[in-house]
């Protein structure tokens, strides 16, 4: 075997979030940008998962492509695999695809497959994530009519995802095949991933695009043009109902007042037929203090009550488009929802 | 002449950002909230016209009060007060309310009224403003039912007037008479005004509200029962369209969509006749810097490109009830605008 890896698919974007570096695995540290470009090196599964815990990486497939590496460096470093796998199943226990890549792992180690192949797996899960994100990218992209404007949320690119990303992957093919006049994208209180890591890694790629405060997203439809709003998701009910970052609903309102188009971008990964509707989507409440400090530092009055939802719910009948990598769903529904996932 | 003050109003709130001290002016230095409670003194007109023009204190009543005062302690110095006036006059160029309260000391001075006199109208001045935000309270809080949830945005309270507030002011009294049950406010980006004044301020009035971020409105409503959304304004064209904060249009969009009445609290002073409606409003467009920075400190990439527009506007449709110390006006138009205002 010459190469571990037979997909031989790479992101477009510089960013490489999750590097293997021969021996052992570099993380870049996502808490320090955009300041500081710092990676991280884990030489064992407990690194990897201290790596994970600590939200050095974030992203549902980042993380989930990380655990297949913490394997791959487990068992290069003779460590019990399945003590491996605990400890990183237990480093962000609500993650999806955590468990998934795990999953996928423990299926080859308990069947003997060595550290050769370990490594291959990963290698291989970390180039499907990318190639998915392409197909979605040139998918979403074709929905997008030539000299348009685009608004997005949250980071959604390279850095969240295996490389090219989702909602942003869209927004960087569409940017490739010269469709975009201009890109916006929110700051994404309260903690900055616009501001912080879609401006970063957008500027890193060279794609020129302009950052707003989440409040002034409903005065740009009112006083630019805008073609698009194009976002991730955390979860997709069977009905097509869509939980993603705080924000992410205003937004869908605020385009449906102003005849712009909302499009989700989500591998089939995310949806989950076992939830009716995004009733049934737990959302997360967070401190109160992720509100009143920001980078340690005081900025409402201690002590200040705050109301801290991390997702919101979109309705189905608010998307216009979910773009996954089996194809498009335009307005979704259940039947079109369980018709192409039903298509294996 | 015993007291220099006639009209016996004074603010319910514990909040004194504006205080005559025997011979000067103290000012509550306003951009170290919430952390530092500081005052800073003014001698003279120099000393006023450098802290209206560094935002020691903000908000278009505030900052016509202070000029009133500091025409005062400048005619207390035996200042010239023609050169007092042109400084005072220069510290914020924008500010409507300034140039009103120095043409009405202006008025006074030029027939040659004293010290003692210019004081006490400057006395007067900010008892007219704390009397028109309890009149404005009394009535708006008049359109709140028991029992009912109300959101904030910006500083709209003692702090940005003479005491008492607009939109915040209906809040205090509706708060005051029992009628709500729950409070939220947003942290209004860029400035934070709703993170570091409202909270603030609420919190030394005893006041429990709830902090939400700007993009959790929409999510709020969905989610909660939110009865009215209650914001102050900038300028008010002739159709009852409103300029007001970044955000406020977001939340104006949001609330129709949810059912959620929608209440703007501002005196006479702000409606702007020239305008015929808010297409003829300027909106301030600030430096990328304001978004990419916070507390000095880097949120984002350097030279991150953004648009940071200050204000937007809320066509009239989508306002149920304007309320300004003369009266409501509900559902508010052309019509019913020039009746209130004509009523002299």
């Amino acid at each position: 075997m010459t190469n571990s890896v037979n997909v031989p698919v790479v992101s477009p974007s510089r960013v490489q979030a999750i590097i293997w570096a021969d021996d052992h695995l570099r993380l870049l540290d996502q808490r320090l940008l955009p300041m500081e470009e710092r990676y991280i090196e884990c030489h064992d599964a407990a690194q990897t998962a201290t790596a994970i815990h600590d939200m050095v990486v974030r992203g549902a497939p980042a993380i989930g492509i990380t655990a297949a590496f913490g394997i791959a460096v487990a068992a290069r470093g003779g460590e019990a695999l399945d003590h491996a796998e605990a400890i990183l199943a237990a480093s962000r226990p609500t993650a999806v695809n955590l468990h998934w890549a795990l999953t996928r792992q423990g299926r080859l180690w308990r069947n003997g497959a060595d550290a050769r192949a370990l490594l291959a797996e990963a290698q291989r899960i970390h180039a499907e994530d990318i190639a998915q994100n392409l197909r979605m990218a040139e998918l979403g992209a074709a929905l997008i009519e030539p000299g348009s404007t685009v608004l997005t949320h949250c980071n959604t690119g390279a850095l969240a995802t295996g490389g090219h990303g989702t909602a942003l992957g869209v927004i960087r093919s569409a940017w490739a095949a010269g469709r975009l006049a201009q890109i916006y994208h929110t700051e994404t209180r309260p903690w900055l991933q616009g501001a912080r890591l879609t401006a970063w890694e957008l500027k890193q790629d060279g794609i020129p695009a302009r950052m707003i405060v989440d409040g002034a997203a409903a005065h740009l439809m009112q006083t630019q043009r805008v073609d698009w709003v194009i976002v991730g998701a955390d979860r997709i009910a069977a009905n097509g109902d869509t939980a993603n970052k705080i924000g992410t609903y205003q937004l869908a309102v605020g385009a449906r007042a102003h005849g712009v188009h909302f499009m989700v971008v989500a591998p089939t990964g995310t949806f989950d037929l076992n939830c009716a509707d995004g009733a049934g989507i737990p959302i997360e409440q967070r401190a109160a203090g992720e509100l009143t400090r920001l980078q340690g530092r005081q900025i409402a009055p201690a002590r200040t009550d705050a109301y801290n939802p991390v997702f919101d719910v979109t309705p189905a009948a608010l998307i216009d488009a979910i773009v996954c990598e089996r194809g498009v769903i335009e307005k979704p529904d259940c039947t079109k929802i369980v018709q192409l996932l039903g298509e294996e």
